[in-house]
């Protein structure tokens, strides 16, 4: 898939990080000399900024600061037997797994969170699980470019193959049975941030080897999930360091 | 200032928790008979629901699900000094400080999270710094109805008054001096959180008692404001507790 990405710091990650991702940029010259020098040393196709065409694609209200690119999402993306391999035998390692989550905002924010953090990747599920879109990688701040990101079809045989490689499966959850202050992350580990409005599903539920809380106020319903999903990271990293 | 805020889920909060901030819902009591009804047994003022004039406002592409109301900002926010007094000999008592926060998805996310984490306020300056919006209501989830908001003039003299009153005062900064995680926060606590882009000004900064620090990957420059508020805020929690 083909997603615009737009704004100065999004297109500048992009071809600083991963310049064989990006399929053209559009940008004029005199607008952003050093994007369109940068563009030019990548060996990236340039095009003229259409700002009516763009605009229609990505809304009036979306700042794009008259540079856009075209990014190929399946050239981002990792498939999940081949990053296995980049990680066996490797310890103290983490990965978030993303299940459901709608909010483009959210899977951007964990995106970040997780490479902030020292995760070794993000798993993202093909289905019902919103996709790398040009909101997405902006919402990451440049980290979408950085951090593996993961497809995988289900996400129950993902979590079990993961069990086979020894991953310590844990579920987010506000009912979760352990408050994650209290969990060392001691194995490899793979934290899974359920959907907004309904968590994590019964199924996948029933694979996590511990489900972990983060004590909150009787008077809130519940956390964001990509702040859910930071403060469990932040936990991970601490325990690394301890 | 009056704001109009929109979605089944704010206008039923407000309805809730602060009706005599509300002015009036623009309601179709076919549509959601429930929050009709709410609104007719709180008094609040009912009008039919004009499609074409709220899109116009709050844009086509925000979901306001056929219900809106207008709420009294002013009315919802508290003044300085009136709360000052409120807290006044509290001891376990923390408050989050916003210092030019811009986004009105991180001003929402950090009331949502001050809440979360039984902060007891979040002082909000007049200026540059961005205001109480549908947008914020809505990132909030609920929280905006339910934790003080409070307003306050110039952000140096509301943090000499809260030096006075014996708080300790901290900021977070990606440089700052201590690892939160090493903090114990065991006095009463304003916790500041700076611009997205600059960060605490240079100012207040040197107001600050204590710069904390939440430690990350070299090869990530920043956490999102949102999400280092909601780790320091987790942090001062966990304390209280121990």
């Amino acid at each position: 898939m083909k997603t615009l990405i737009y704004g100065k710091h999004p297109v500048h990650d992009a071809l600083t990080h991963r310049p064989d991702v990006v399929e053209k940029v559009f940008v004029e010259p005199e607008q952003h000399p050093e994007l369109d020098a940068l563009a030019k040393t990548k060996k990236v196709f340039r095009a003229p900024f259409d700002e009516k065409a763009i605009e229609k694609k990505i809304g009036a209200d979306a700042v794009h600061q008259k540079i856009a690119a075209i990014v190929d999402t399946e050239k981002l993306t990792a498939d999940f037997h081949p990053f296995l391999e980049t990680i066996r035998g490797k310890s103290g390692v983490a990965l978030a797994l993303l299940a459901e989550i709608q909010d483009p905002q959210n899977v951007g924010s964990i995106i970040r969170s997780a490479t902030a953090f020292g995760l070794s990747g993000v798993l993202i599920p093909k289905d019902r699980q919103a996709h790398i879109t040009g909101a997405v990688i902006k919402a990451s701040v440049g980290a979408a470019f950085t951090i593996p990101l993961v497809m995988i079809g289900n996400i129950n045989q993902a979590v079990a193959e993961l069990k086979d490689n020894r991953f310590w499966v844990y579920g987010l959850a506000g009912e979760g049975e352990k408050n994650v202050r209290d969990e060392d992350f001691s194995e490899n580990s793979v934290i899974i941030v359920g959907n907004e409005a309904h968590g994590i599903r019964e199924k996948t539920f029933e694979h996590c080897d511990v489900t972990l809380r983060i004590p909150i106020s009787p008077n809130v319903e519940s956390l964001n999930a990509g702040t859910s999903a930071a403060i469990a990271f932040y936990e991970w990293k601490s325990k690394q360091n301890g």
